[in-house]
């Protein structure tokens, strides 16, 4: 059993409200503290008890064992820092979907050991307190970056927290990190984002697509839910490798394209059994 | 209750298997007679006991109330003018998810009013008799075209038997039908084919797409397993409408380009904002 600690959530949302209850389910705090500054998020938190106080964020770092930034990543690289500033044996974490800009903003901050940058892989489409989910995070992969710069007691309690919740640690550097998440994550949502607004541009008929949508079409748009204020940071912050896969998208689809303004019933067949090949890799 | 009648599928495959469970479940076929020209799905389907009986078409034709083809598109317009020179009270109905086609092949047959087009939207990536599902279509739209000009007593009984495994009936022309089909389906599956190729192509590091892969890329992936044989010829058949969509999806994905590249973050808010409507649309 792990000693049980103050925690500091800074951020009561999707994620920082689901990794409350599996951090309170897995008797890994004493206590857990709410920095919110959203008043309608901060009441929510209360009222479902995923934290049992609200402070403004200073007081949170002082009376706590370990502070996890749970905000955007724009926000996360404007706080890193101010809060490394008023730690001393305090453990600070993140959970953002790009790791290098955040690692970047404290590389020669006299505070950076006890920072340890992961990045929980669990999320949905949906936000704020309401959207927490119980059991989150299970049987899914933390990527944990640059173990060498972390203070060795502070990544151990990071990565011993998270195995406790269900996940398996995937270390890696940050740039290897920022890549894949490219990939497997930051791709998928421009492409749901995009083509919601394709299927809401062309068609005027809102009814036909809410008669008709089919199953396949809600699993393709379902991340055009995601909120601007999560995703557009990440887009910006990872600029370099997303544009390097979206280009590879374009060039993708104009393949199709190609084929299909040409009839051409081989090239089809194709391009549909390479992507068949995905199958060796998703279940 | 309906009359029980001796229905003929032509292809045991996702659709067609599982539209046999359905109909032997809601006590709509007295036999189902299945057809099939591959060996090894034709065995399948006889041990699944999908089907009573496996006979060549012309056989099935001549012993059946219902013809019921559930075959790639290329096919569907291949056998309908034949199955159509072989009926006279027969009923004759189609499963295609693209519509215009097979009603232009047959427009002047004078068997045309024993056929009835329908789309019922349901499905999975999977495919052939051992992907059926039971309790499949259920709270699905089923789209039923040109209705005048089929036969009264024909359209009444797909219309009530769509209507009996649960699902609700959409009534268009075909070449609505065909456009919309373009916007909540055809462009869903060339986008996951598309994404499917993108990340194999860029990711050569499988473990990792592996290890890290999230639910969300999971779900726009999907269909990407989807099979050739029956997409291919989609494509072609909805060349017109599936161009006109993919083309306006390019210009949707290059203007998230373009604020990426230039780092507008009021754009990026802008455009996710927009999508975000689609949440009025599907739940």
């Amino acid at each position: 059993m792990m000693n049980r600690k103050i925690i500091a959530i800074v951020g009561t949302g999707l994620i920082g409200g689901s990794l409350a209850l599996r951090l309170h389910e897995k008797k890994l705090a004493s206590k857990i503290i709410g920095v919110e500054s959203d008043p309608l998020h901060a009441k929510k938190a209360m009222e479902m008890e995923l934290v049992d106080e609200i402070l403004p964020l200073e007081a949170a770092i002082s009376v706590s064992d370990v502070i996890i930034l749970s905000v955007p990543v724009d926000a996360i690289i404007q706080l890193l820092p101010l809060v490394l500033n008023r730690v001393n044996r305090q453990i600070v974490t993140d959970v953002g979907s790009t790791k290098w800009h955040a690692i970047q903003t404290v590389k020669d901050h006299p505070g950076r050991g006890r920072y340890v940058p992961a990045h929980p892989m669990w999320g949905t489409e949906y936000s704020g307190p309401e959207a927490v989910v119980k059991d989150a995070f299970e049987n899914k992969a933390v990527v944990m970056c640059n173990k060498e710069e972390s203070d060795e007691d502070a990544w151990q309690w990071v990565h011993d927290m998270y195995k406790k919740i269900g996940m398996h640690i995937v270390e890696m550097d940050a740039r290897s990190h920022d890549l894949h998440a490219a990939y497997v994550s930051h791709i998928s949502h421009i492409t749901s984002f995009a083509l919601a607004n394709t299927v809401l541009q062309k068609e005027k008929e809102e009814k036909a697509i809410f008669e008709l949508a089919s199953a396949g079409f809600e699993s393709t748009v379902r991340l055009a839910k995601s909120n601007p204020q999560m995703w557009a940071p990440i887009f910006l912050q990872n600029k370099n490798y997303i544009l390097d896969v979206l280009d590879e998208h374009l060039v993708q689809l104009n393949r199709f394209r190609e084929a299909i303004e040409n009839e051409n019933e081989a090239m089809l067949h194709q391009l549909i059994s390479e992507a068949n090949l995905i199958k060796k890799i998703i279940r």
